[in-house]
């Protein structure tokens, strides 16, 4: 099944799954174990506690589901809300959309602040709404820390503080796939009740493992929370963590010892390392796409993100020839325009597991592809301008000092 | 964290997760790929098409769904029934336990059938219900083909008989997750509108997918069903299917491949080769038991399972020292009795990709543990019964003919 | 290329190539690096500290050369002897012959004391031509630890004592091939001057390192010497040793993270334990032997081998048909009858990463086997003989006590 | 042992041990298995005959040797020469030097013709040479095809052309450690009689299998060369080809498999676009070069090397800062200068399964280091180079089309 065989090394660039470190694959790469053997529990307490430290949480409490990250959003909203219950949601992109709609049909009561596409969360719309909602029917506050399909980050500071400014009682929500462990994510300090994020993002793992992380205000909700629920249901966990063996059914025990594996080398690094590892990978790229004379999709400087840049392309071009050409001739994967800006930008994830080298010999690709498709960039551009940058402010690697 | 070491290889005879054969390993000893080049689908394909064939189903429909057994059986109910429907579910054992509880979580009425534990499902009781039920109330039959908790084996050409002799519309569901690509398991044939299993048992995967077929008339049902429902949702994998993209979320990349190699490993050896080595070594096991002079917990024979025997220990031992001991003297897992059988029984698990002397290797271990536990036992009394029938039973390797 | 796939694990008996244990299959499970970079210097250097560990000396000078057991031995005479020299080696089996076939095709003067397959070396005559060699002609005494053809290990430290009680000062050079880490071996206190093995057997690696350990008395030798040698030259090692990069050409990166997993496996366990395990497994295996009414080949107690035992089988039955049967039927390597032995033996080995009920399984598909090709074996009966051995003999789990 | 971690992918760009791809990496992913099963044998068979492809040849017998280059390269010479033969030599380099060391410590009589380094084999001395000998005391050329000290590769047509046109019938070896599966090689064509290469060059395995291919010349030569050898002895392996079980010593069970899946790669793409791809990322590399104002080592276009750039540093900066720094701070590895050219010129590897998107990543990772070590590059200077040569002819991937 490598029917489609290329030469060397798979450029990944799309914005997950992302690209899994060797130690990572190795720590993987063995055969099933007894999940109620005495081996598992103990490796599972370490991986609850370690956890919590990638969301910035002391008094949250984990959940490794066995299940992606629409199966994550699933678990965060059946366990603390109830048919009916209003909801606050912002559509800013194809991700927040599919989460509105899975909003929609859990039956909660959904106010969509939409927002233009490359554009961030519209929270003056949310004070406006927490301004008038003096009576609390507002339960929750549902957002995309980053939305994935155009490169945009939103301001979760400024929500819990408007949260606050209006004591305003809303659980909020946060859906972290593409940032926890790649952007600056605080879960204690911002107030976020419930967080989620997935395997395959920033961890640089395999899909298969959404990450939950409740606040005790959320879990409080969940006793009373009447969204009908059963395999998300937190109930369950918190029953088979109370007796020590952690699991009310059969966990994947390769994607528990790489989960491992992955949380050793994030910390190894420094989480505030790799944060600011995204940060140089995010700002070189967006240097290149502004030497090559293109706009980033993201309409602000306040909301670009560090983990995808979604790249617009002259009206005269389709992004998605770029993705195409790029698997066809480059061996590289880009990610597509999708629904309202299909076509209209193609997508660099630049998250994860990732080095500042690899990252150029991406945006090198690009720029043949963008000539391939009859853009007129300069060859050697956004390289140029990418690695004036890095040159400056790559650290020394600390281990090999 | 391989702080619990033994040397040489562990010898893993819980009914799942099982042995994961080396091609398979692997096959899934991958980087992550993007899920929207034209690889993915391409794969998707093959596997949707040859997965039907371990369900014996041609009409059948697959989902490959990033969850456990659990998730696989919510999958099935609330695409199917609605808040309310009547079942009728059978608790033979703690799995079944577990669905029926399931069932009632998810708001349907349930008609539960209860047999003492070790016994199969009763059908007289079912078909009374079934003569009764002449205004078809009953939406749906549930049962578990192979009771993992007790090693009983349910009858399900019987509950097609009589469905058919009572021209009974109800929606026939089986969890086949200890049976199928193990048992004789006939989809199409007897008429089951779903049925599922989970990667890591037959299949010998690991765990993380969750494999449901729905029949035409269960496709049907999901028009109407009104279950909330959105990650285990049929409908947005159909909407994919059409597109000729397969993926409404995104995949482990790891478990398809593995899924391929899985498969091919099981077409090789013909999958009714692969259910004869099954009844070959479950009755290798059962010889083993008898000859130890201890009750197997399967009461009669038309019940007994091929894939798991839960052995019944005198009451003067507790059969959990004997799954401790076999871990902690023997490099080897057993499973646990479970709820009512707890410490009454201790179980084998004979699935997945397993040979002859690996059996009997197992069968020698529970030999000396037994011992080790004041058993009065003959060594090697087992391992004779057992080898007498296999030396005359097992076939040649065709490949190596 | 699994066109000879066989479902379950194969039962690999043969006296090497052994069982990788996984943790060091995963080890070994990565990209090349760059062997100048200064990573692999700091690994090979923890690496040549505790090999010395596994010859239980502190005075010798390991060298990992990337060669197979042949080329250890042609490094330890080469560096050791010069053409012409009068050596010593005993004949008792195919590998101690193919080790003086090299002797004298490397034009040393070979005095071959042969003995008949099945006994060890005859240290009479040793005796005899160290007491008459008062001109001190001899220069080495060349010996294989433990003959892996006939499963017969020689006692080491009688030859150290006649070579003291002679005062004679020839080197005492050891093919250690299926013995080191896995029977107990002195350097130090043996006084051997070089002593070698495969990575392949009791380290429990692939094919592909040559362990070669020089005592100082050795690498004195080894400075006069005048065989012609390069590529298995010390003198190369030693210089690169020196200047602290360790390889004068290209080593395998995988075999040395791999060496390390295995060495830090083999001191979890403790290497006396590893060497008990070897003595336990071996005793289970002659009891076997002996239910079964059949000779080892072996022919005194005193030469009985912990790592393989050769099976005599009745002259009635072609020992070859019992390996093939071994192979088509039951997916299991055994070792078959070399040269003159060819026909009348087979062989297990027992050496390596493997446990206790990996060997019982083996000795019940032997016994089937058996009865197979027309030995009226008891089923059973060997593995109710090696059973009874080890259920008082088998220690508890250190890490899992 | 992963303590000199760092994030993202390592930029391997040594000139050996190269990248391994992938699918190799899994085929390797394996247990031992016992050679002398029929498996081992049947896929020696499919090696033997298709590692002649990568030869050209098909009169060649070639031998899979458990070594590295230099134990190939005494294979090699042993085989067909006597002690006191005159050889005709080239010394161009590090390991064209290392190989004449070799010669003459196996008592050859060596005619060593040097040349600067950076220059190609003086083949003029050598039309000489072959001129003067018209009573043929030349008993072999010795060359290196690519020297991959300094990136020159010889012109080994020439070199036969000379040969013919005196008709001397000087054997013909040549080393192909960086040259065979990635420059244009044709062993029967140009009439070489003994060609090698080792596994860990652009085969892209690791390092352990030295790989020699004989002509029936020079087969026939080593029915009488009295050079003393065992391990490296072609007729052990003879005789074991001729019985069918291939193997005179254990072969390594991992890189069979890895070589199987490692030529399978290269058929897909072709034997010929694997030398293209070579050429092309040669070109690219030496574009970059000259954009950044620097020197090849190789000193006319004649001698130009596909597989490896060395590239001259000014005087005022030591090339090995630009090695440590590629390493400490980009996670790159780049060559040493060697001897006679240490401090002055750093290596490019760009051999194996490598494309052209981690070439560039290297590239604009080499800008920076020459910026970081005080040269006055522009950077994106050389990038743009390679990527206007490289975007107007890398060809689609066939597979993808």
């Amino acid at each position: 099944m490598d029917y489609v065989y290329a030469p060397g090394r798979n450029h990944l660039f799309v914005p997950g799954p992302v690209n899994i470190p060797e130690p990572v694959i190795r720590a993987m790469n063995r055969n099933n174990e007894d999940y109620r053997s005495p081996a598992i529990p103990a490796l599972t307490k370490t991986l609850l506690e370690d956890v919590k430290k990638i969301f910035k949480t002391t008094t949250g409490v984990p959940f490794l589901i066995p299940t992606t990250g629409t199966g994550a959003w699933e678990s965060a909203l059946t366990n603390t809300l109830s048919p009916g219950d209003r909801i606050v949601s912002f559509l800013i992109g194809q991700f927040s959309l599919l989460w509105i709609d899975q909003q929609q049909r859990l039956n909660f009561d959904v106010d969509v602040v939409e927002s233009e596409w490359g554009q961030g969360a519209n929270l003056d719309i949310l004070e406006s709404k927490l301004a008038s909602d003096t009576s609390h029917t507002i339960k929750a506050i549902c957002i995309v820390h980053n939305e994935t399909a155009t490169g945009v980050t939103n301001n979760l500071a400024k929500v819990r503080q408007l949260l606050d400014d209006y004591r305003h009682p809303a659980l909020f929500l946060v859906d972290g796939v593409s940032s926890i462990c790649a952007l600056d994510f605080r879960m204690d300090e911002w107030g976020i009740d419930v967080a989620l994020t997935g395997s395959q993002k920033a961890l640089s793992l395999p899909t298969g493992m959404g990450i939950v992380c409740a606040s005790p205000k959320a879990l409080e909700a969940s006793k009373t929370a009447k969204s009908v629920r059963v395999f998300f249901d937190w109930k369950d966990y918190l029953k088979f963590y109370q007796m020590g063996t952690y699991w009310p059914y059969t966990p994947s025990i390769q994607l528990l010892y790489g989960l491992r594996a992955a949380l050793d080398l994030i910390f190894e690094e420094g989480l505030d390392n790799v944060i600011s590892r995204h940060k140089r990978l995010g700002t070189a790229t967006r240097l290149a796409v502004e030497a090559w004379g293109l706009k980033n999709c993201t309409q602000k400087e306040e909301w670009v993100s560090d983990t995808v840049t979604a790249v617009v392309v002259p009206p005269y071009i389709d992004s998605a020839e770029i993705v195409r050409r790029a698997w066809k001739r480059y061996n590289m994967n880009l990610g597509l325009g999708l629904n309202k800006v299909a076509g209209k930008v193609f997508r660099i994830g630049h998250l994860g597991n990732l080095n500042e080298l690899q990252l150029l010999g991406c945006l090198a690709g690009v720029e043949m592809i963008l000539k391939d498709v009859g853009y007129p960039v300069k060859l050697g551009s956004g390289v140029a301008a990418a690695s004036a940058y890095l040159q400056n402010n790559i650290p020394m690697i600390p281990s090999r000092i």
